[in-house]
């Protein structure tokens, strides 16, 4: 069967500009953790999410009488409804509601993406989810690791490697790119200890230095849930719903 | 003991902006194979190199007379002496000689790090005498690798593992760095047979397909020089001749 759609993966967002495909289905990771808080309030039964790159924006919403979920540097902002804890999106505050997010590296990675064929959201929590849909679409895949203040961080990484072995095994789908290598061979070295390898994480101990760090577990849980959100007209929505 | 002086590496010099350290030394790695050559002419007695950033830089130079080096995408270009495979750079050819040098990734990194506290230019082929500079020195380590048009590459990640991973050693060093801890696992992973892994690397095809990939083996050789190139006013020169 021949090789028809390739695999690549951006480290940072500072490099997304020599990686654009805009052929390609784009998915951002954010594990720790935007892109996991998204899926679950997917998973929760949101009805949009829109991003927004600068609190500005965030802020002149909530004016407007939006619930907004904002931080930085993993802190929850005054003028913001909650912060980006996967668990502050549980079901009886996020089921049928519109919630603008800013987070520090999430959300300019997803607007970066706009242009894009397709820009997915990405995390441990629907991963199976969205390699299935990767199949039956045969695009390019690219893999937008949100990083951390543009620089490489491991935890996207790792997932970007996770992602990429499980399309790969589709002999359709091939990769060229040193960066997918390199994530496929992290991801590999990493996965049966996961929780200890992630004590090397430069994140993590962001985290627990604000008593935060008690996601990591869960944003490493695979397959929650089925929901892909999908980025239409600057708003996320679940992707069976865009159709 | 303190730690006291930290490591990062990053992945490309699109990043280089948020990793940029001015305390720092830099050293800038291009293994295939801007850094290999300009190693290997300093071990053949080249009296210096002048780095230029632009193919209008070295034809420039060439008109003035000058010995140039140029090459793009690994094709030499018609103006220039010839390329830079570290195989051109012979005693015979280089020894007492000044050398302008263009090429499509290493050259640009250089000129982007020279802000920094000292700007060196590590290959394996003068690693242990690179690590034992820096254990004298007793600075913060910042290793640029040059990367493939501003993508991340394997070779360049695997040179910082193992640098990273010597300098370490001294516990008077620490990393915090996700990009360091990555490079030093996929070093560790690779180091036990570098041929093979390597031809993972889209580097070496882009090399073989040029017939240009004899190099591949000697560019991954140990201290083959004790010779140290370091930026000074915009020219390397040896380290123990610039003091």
């Amino acid at each position: 069967m021949m090789q028809q759609h390739k695999i690549e993966v951006c480290f940072s967002p500072a490099m997304f500009p020599f990686y654009e495909n805009r052929e390609a289905i784009v998915v951002v990771v954010d594990v720790l953790r935007a892109s996991s808080a998204i899926v679950t309030a997917f998973m929760n039964g949101v009805r949009k999410i829109i991003p927004v790159g600068t609190l500005e924006e965030a802020k002149e919403y909530k004016e407007k009488g939006f619930m907004v979920a904002a931080e930085r540097d993993g802190i929850v902002r005054d003028f913001a409804d909650f912060g980006n804890s996967p668990f502050n999106f549980t079901p009886e505050r996020v089921a049928g509601q519109v919630i603008v997010y800013s987070t520090t590296n999430g959300t300019n990675a997803i607007r970066l993406a706009s242009a894009a064929y397709q820009v997915l959201i990405g995390a441990y929590l629907n991963i199976s989810a969205l390699a299935g849909h990767l199949l039956r679409e045969q695009k390019d895949l690219l893999v937008l690791c949100a990083g951390w203040k543009n620089k490489f961080n491991l935890e996207d990484t790792l997932f970007a490697g996770a992602l990429a072995e499980m399309v790969l095994r589709d002999d359709r789908f091939y990769t060229i790119c040193d960066a997918t290598r390199g994530s496929i061979d992290l991801y590999r070295h990493a996965k049966d200890d996961m929780m200890d390898y992630l004590e090397k994480v430069a994140q993590r101990h962001r985290l627990k230095k604000n008593k935060l760090d008690d996601v990591i577990g869960y944003c490493h849980e695979f397959d929650r849930t089925d929901r892909i959100p999908v980025l239409t007209e600057n708003t996320l929505v679940e992707l069976t719903k865009m159709k």
